[in-house]
C-alpha cells in the first residue's frame, strides 16, 4: 500500500504538501494540487489511519466512559487511564454515561472505531456495558466493578478500606460514629457502605439508623446528608463518608453547625484526590492505588484484544489510610 | 456498499451474531462465523466506521488538547465541549498536552484520524499546534488564544475582568493590592496580569513589584506566591489571583500566616470553578461563559471542516463578577 511519502515523491512536492491537499486546505497552488490527487487516484492512496483500521481491523483507539467530570477523582482517572493508553501507542475517546455517551459509545462498537472500551463507571444496571459484552467487545470494568459479569475488573479493597476508617475510631476512643453513604448502585459505594458497618460491628462501635444518610458522591450530597444527621440527634464524634468530594461537603455542614474538626468531629473520607491534602480541608482519607489500576487495566485490556477467548480476571488492589488533620493527624492505627 | 445488517440478514443471523464475528467473540457456532464470514468475503462487507471515513473522507471525530487535569477548570471544559461534540453526533479524543499527547494529536491529523483539532491550551510556541496549522487541518482555538495565528479563536475578554477587579478593590477602599500572577505564554494569564495592572492604574491604586509573584496557574503555584507576597513586607488588602486554583493557594497561605480572609484581606480569583461556591472558600470570582464559548468552537471547527477557505474568525464573550465570601459579599460595584 502506497505511504504519503511515497505520493509525495511521484508527485514531486513536499509532504506537507499532500497533507495540505488531503485537508483541502487553500494555500496549495492549483498545479500541485492536480499533481497530487492524480498520483493518489493512480495508486489508490488512502490515508493511514482508515486504510489501516481496515487492513488489521485494529483502530488503535479505545474507549473510555466515565461519569461526573466535576468530582476530581474522575479527571484524575482519566489522567493516568491517558498516561498509560499514551504510554502503548494508544488513542482514547472520551464518552460521559450521562446524556448520549454510553450509547455513542455502543454505536463505536458496532461500527468498530474502537478495539475496545474501558467503563468507569459500571453498574449492573448498565443497559450498553451488558450489550457491549454480549457483542464481544473486549470491555475492561476499572474502579467500578459488577460482580458475575463475564469481563475483566480491576478495583481495589473499598470494603477493607472503611473497615479500617471505623477500627481507626474505634482505637481513638470516638465511639459515636456516623456515616455518610453512597448510592448502593455504585459497587465502591456499596463495599465501603458494608466495610464501614462490618468494622463497626466488629470493633463494638454503634452506627444507630439515626446517625447513616444516604448523600451520594458529590460535595451537595454530603452537605445535605451531613446536615440530616445533625438534624437527627446529638452530634457524632466522628464520620466517614463514601468519598473525598462528600466528605468536603460533610466539612462545609460541620462548619455550618459551629462544629469544629478535628476538635469536636473527626472526618475521614475516600480517594485520596489531590485536594485532599489542601491546607483548607486537611482530609484523612483512604487512598487508591490510581496508577497501579490503570495501568493494569490497560494491560488487561490489550490481552483481551489479543485473545478475545482467555479467561476473565479480576485484579484488587489494597488501600491505605493516609492520616491529616480531620482526624488530628494521630496516627493511632495503620 | 453492504451493511452489517444485509450480512446478517444473508447469513440467516442476527446481527449481533454479525457483532460478535467482527469482534472475534467465541461465543459463536462455528457453523455461523463460517457463513457470517463467506458473506462478508463474497460481498466485501467492511466494517462501517472505517469504511465510511474513507468513502467520505471525514471520520465523525475530533481531538481535543488539555493540560493540567488536576485543575478543575479542564475537567469542566472538557464536560461542556464533549456535550456539545456529542450532540453533533461527533466523537471525541482527549490528548493531554504534557507528555507525548500534542504528537500524538499531529500523528492523527497527518493519518486522518480525526477531522479537526480544538486546543485548549494553545501557546505561540507550541510546535504541533503550528505544524497542524501548516498542514491545513481544521484547528480551533478554545480559552487560550494565539494572537495572529491564522485559525478560528473562542476565548473571553481576560483583560476587562481582572481590570473590573481591580476597580471593585478600589470602590471598596482596599487599596494596597496585590498580584498571584500566572505564566506569560498562555494568554489568559497574560491577559489577566495586563488587565488587573492596567485597572489598578486607572483607578489610582499602586501595585510595587514587590507585592506581584509569579504563582502558575496551581494551588502549590498560588500558596507559594502568597507567601512570598507575605515575607516581602506588609500584607496587602486585596489579592486578585490569576485563577481559582492559584487562589485556593493563596488563601491557604494567607490562613498559615494568620489572616484572616475577608477580615484582613480580600482575595478575588478567577474561572467560577464550580468549587469556588462551596463553604470552606466563598471565593469572589470572574466568570467565564464556558457554555457558550463550548457551543461557540465546535460550531466554528464544523464550519472549518465544511468549508476550509472560509475566513478566520475570533470570537470574544464577556465575563462578570461574582460576588462571595472573600470579598465579603459586598456588591460595591458590579
Amino acid at each position: 500500500m502506497v505511504t504519503a511519502r511515497e505520493v509525495a515523491k511521484l508527485a514531486g512536492v513536499s509532504q506537507a504538501t499532500v497533507s495540505r491537499v488531503l485537508h483541502d486546505h487553500a494555500s496549495v497552488s492549483e498545479d500541485a494540487r492536480r499533481k497530487v490527487r492524480r498520483v493518489m487516484a493512480e495508486t489508490g492512496y488512502q490515508p493511514n489511519g482508515a486504510a489501516r483500521a481496515m487492513r488489521t481491523n485494529r483502530t488503535g483507539t479505545v474507549g473510555l466512559i466515565v461519569d461526573d467530570m466535576t468530582n476530581p477523582f474522575y479527571p484524575e482517572l482519566v489522567r493516568v487511564l491517558g498516561a498509560e493508553l499514551g504510554a502503548a501507542g494508544l488513542r482514547m475517546i472520551l464518552w460521559d454515561s450521562a446524556g448520549p455517551g454510553e450509547r455513542a459509545a455502543l454505536d463505536a462498537i458496532d461500527q468498530r472505531l474502537v478495539d475496545g472500551l474501558l467503563f468507569t463507571t459500571a453498574t449492573a444496571a448498565s443497559v450498553p456495558l451488558a450489550r457491549a459484552i454480549d457483542r464481544g467487545a473486549p470491555v475492561v470494568l476499572v474502579n467500578r466493578t459488577v460482580p458475575d459479569l463475564a469481563c475483566d475488573q480491576v478495583d481495589s479493597d473499598n470494603h477493607a478500606g472503611a473497615a479500617a476508617a471505623a477500627r481507626y475510631f474505634a482505637a481513638a476512643g470516638r465511639r459515636e460514629v456516623a456515616l455518610v453513604d453512597g448510592p448502593r448502585d455504585a459497587s465502591t459505594a456499596r463495599d465501603r457502605g458494608a466495610g464501614f458497618r462490618a468494622g463497626c460491628a466488629g470493633n463494638g462501635l454503634e452506627l444507630p439508623e439515626s446517625r447513616i444518610a444516604g448523600g451520594g458522591l458529590s460535595h451537595d450530597g454530603g452537605r445535605a446528608a451531613m446536615a440530616r444527621i445533625l438534624a437527627g440527634g446529638p452530634a457524632p464524634s466522628a464520620v466517614f463518608c463514601a468519598n473525598d468530594f462528600s466528605a468536603f461537603g460533610a466539612l462545609d455542614a460541620l462548619a455550618d453547625a459551629g462544629l469544629r474538626v478535628p476538635e469536636d468531629v473527626w472526618v475521614i473520607g475516600y480517594d485520596d484526590i489531590p485536594m485532599a491534602a489542601w491546607g483548607a480541608f486537611g482530609l484523612t482519607t483512604v487512598r487508591q492505588p490510581l496508577a497501579d489500576m490503570a495501568a493494569t487495566a490497560v494491560s488487561l485490556l490489550r490481552e483481551r484484544v489479543a485473545e478475545p477467548g482467555r479467561a476473565v480476571r479480576h485484579q484488587r488492589f489494597r488501600n491505605d489510610l493516609v492520616v491529616r488533620r480531620t482526624t488530628n493527624g494521630q496516627e493511632v492505627l495503620r
